[in-house]
């Protein structure tokens, strides 16, 4: 049986970028060892780096005076380093769930942080849209898309002060405008590659405006002077993000990922408000394109397990909710194919038949 | 031509390493999904994590009482790691090479570091054994293998005081008493897997002595509570770090495995001291087993460009030394097969007889 692979990440990859992994694996056509086994300073190693921060600035239309870096320690690493780096005094937070609250309390190591917006008054299901951003912040953080919850910012924020983004889970799939940001980041276990690398988009210019010494890893600099060469990089996880870009280019792009995306979140958006069983968890505004969040109409509360035993039956994998949502969950990040997302949604028709004609077949 | 890889590290893998990464980037038995995109919490992968940390465990017979981690951001990571949750006022290091300067410089980001030896004055060509470590010091760090200048302690140092050692690129090739240290920390790409995972050794108990307040993800206390499961760990790294692991079991373990290492790098030493044209640049009490330094003989000096393209057209990959030490370095980790030692001693002697004889044939 065919599995549609739902996970909220690490999480779908093309077929593209697993074959082309694997191949590399086996061997590289250009030095006949293993991706996994050449020295990072080898020139097989060295061109494929920047062939793939190229690519990914190519992709993101990133402006100049920007770096590309990739690092280890994943995104949670860099809840850390961004007020390391650019903390002053005082920095301001937009709170809108389990990430947001994590990056918060990493910030609070290092100075101030003044929550300016939360959206936890109602369960985290939309994103605060009105706030005031205080003049004297050192920047103001945000996280683009919440995984756990369902709810995505469609607009990049208009503030006068510089921003910092946790992207881990949007990046790739709709337009950015860069510019307005001094810093983003994420884990590439979304929409990019296998989980162990970490992306940095950063505002060369934007650094030293901290007094307080920062360990040679911690630093942003020191990346940026050694182009993620500092020591040696996550080199297959990065191998296989050049996969994914390769397969991105041959999409379209961006602009073509994203009206995919939109189609794809929009047929199970329109089933889940058509069904009866289900409902939506988070304000339609706000609804995210990359995960799905969903619960059971009062009503039918009780079915929930055996939903989800229905469609595990039927090869849906990782579609329970997490424990702070319950429900449902489906994410659809750019590789997961508009097939299985139909999928789904045929699932979801049969097993409300089943129940409204309560003949259900397990 | 056969390829022999002699690369410093990233460096040569298990063909079952390779192949069997390879295939479960295809596609996990018990999954039918990539290694690569299935979720860090599914049930596929904490087992695969359990069972990598139990058989690590197993092989370097770690006692009771310690934790096995498997984090990301590199050894370099953990030079400021280490510090960051052990020294309080003062740290020795001794200074072994480079890796040990790095260690040393991020440590003074945190406190008083007494180098309490060197081996400095002579170019780092042996291991410092006298010394006296003072009483009131957090921990004494030692650098135990030195890729760049092919020294390495033999025997664990008897100290009266916590050690903490940087075991990046001999971890699995000898025996080690891990009771003799409160952490042991190393990259994976030389020993064990692709670069991206960081594997820890702690001693539960010696945590909480320094007072400072530690961001989670620099805390050894987070990732010991949640067995490095805090964030989503490396996973497709350690993947292959379970495939290095279970080839260690089958070779017989690290014991079997130090005996082939102790012929491999004898029978190239033995040619290093035997070959009109070589020398070593290691104390001989302190050689590597793992990376073999040498230079060309004083008179033949001038030949050195030439042997390198020589040995390269003889499918000898990696063998250039590093440039604090010049010459050449062939680097013969676990993964190295005898006959690729047997292959470059072929070759030495045959560019010896080239050069004696005034024929060399390129």
């Amino acid at each position: 049986m065919k599995k549609h692979n739902f996970y909220a990440g690490p999480s779908i990859l093309s077929d593209y970028t697993i074959k082309n992994t694997a191949k590399g694996i086996l061997g590289l056509d250009n030095a006949e060892l293993s991706i996994m086994e050449i020295s990072h300073r080898s020139k097989e190693c060295t061109e494929m780096v920047e062939e793939t921060i190229s690519l990914f600035r190519e992709l993101l239309s990133i402006p100049k005076g920007y770096s590309v870096l990739f690092l280890g320690g994943g995104a949670s690493t860099q809840f850390c380093m961004v007020p390391y780096n650019y903390l002053n005094k005082k920095a301001a937070y937009i709170d809108s769930g389990s990430w947001s609250g994590k990056a918060i309390k990493e910030a609070r190591f290092f100075g101030e942080v003044e929550v300016v917006a939360s959206s936890e008054d109602r369960n985290y299901c939309y994103i605060p849209k009105k706030y005031d951003v205080p003049k004297d912040i050192d920047y103001l953080h945000i996280t683009t898309n919440n995984t756990i919850f369902g709810t995505q910012y469609k607009k990049d924020p208009d503030v006068k002060v510089p921003m910092a983004a946790d992207m881990s889970s949007d990046i790739f799939s709709r337009y950015v405008d860069i510019s307005k940001y001094d810093i983003i980041y994420g884990g590439a276990q979304k929409n990019l590659g296998p989980a162990g690398v970490t992306f940095v988009i950063i505002k060369d210019d934007s650094l030293g405006r901290v007094e307080r010494p920062i360990p040679s890893m911690l630093n942003y600099k020191t990346h940026i002077d050694k182009e993620s060469m500092y020591n040696t990089p996550p080199v297959v996880n990065i191998f296989a993000c050049l996969q994914t870009l390769k397969w991105y280019r041959r999409l379209g792009g961006v602009q073509a990922i994203q009206k995919y995306n939109e189609k794809k979140a929009g047929l199970l958006y329109d089933e889940i408000d058509r069904n009866r069983l289900f409902k939506g968890t988070a304000d339609k505004k706000d609804r995210s394109d990359m995960n799905i969040t969903f619960v059971m109409n009062e009503e039918f509360k009780e079915l929930q397990t055996e939903f989800l035993e229905f469609a595990s039956n039927r090869g849906m994998v990782g579609i329970k909710g997490h424990r702070s949502v319950g429900g449902f969950r489906a994410s659809t990040y750019n590789a997961m194919p508009i097939d299985s997302v139909m999928a789904l949604v045929e699932v979801m028709q049969e097993y409300e038949k089943g129940v409204l004609n309560n003949n259900l077949k397990k």
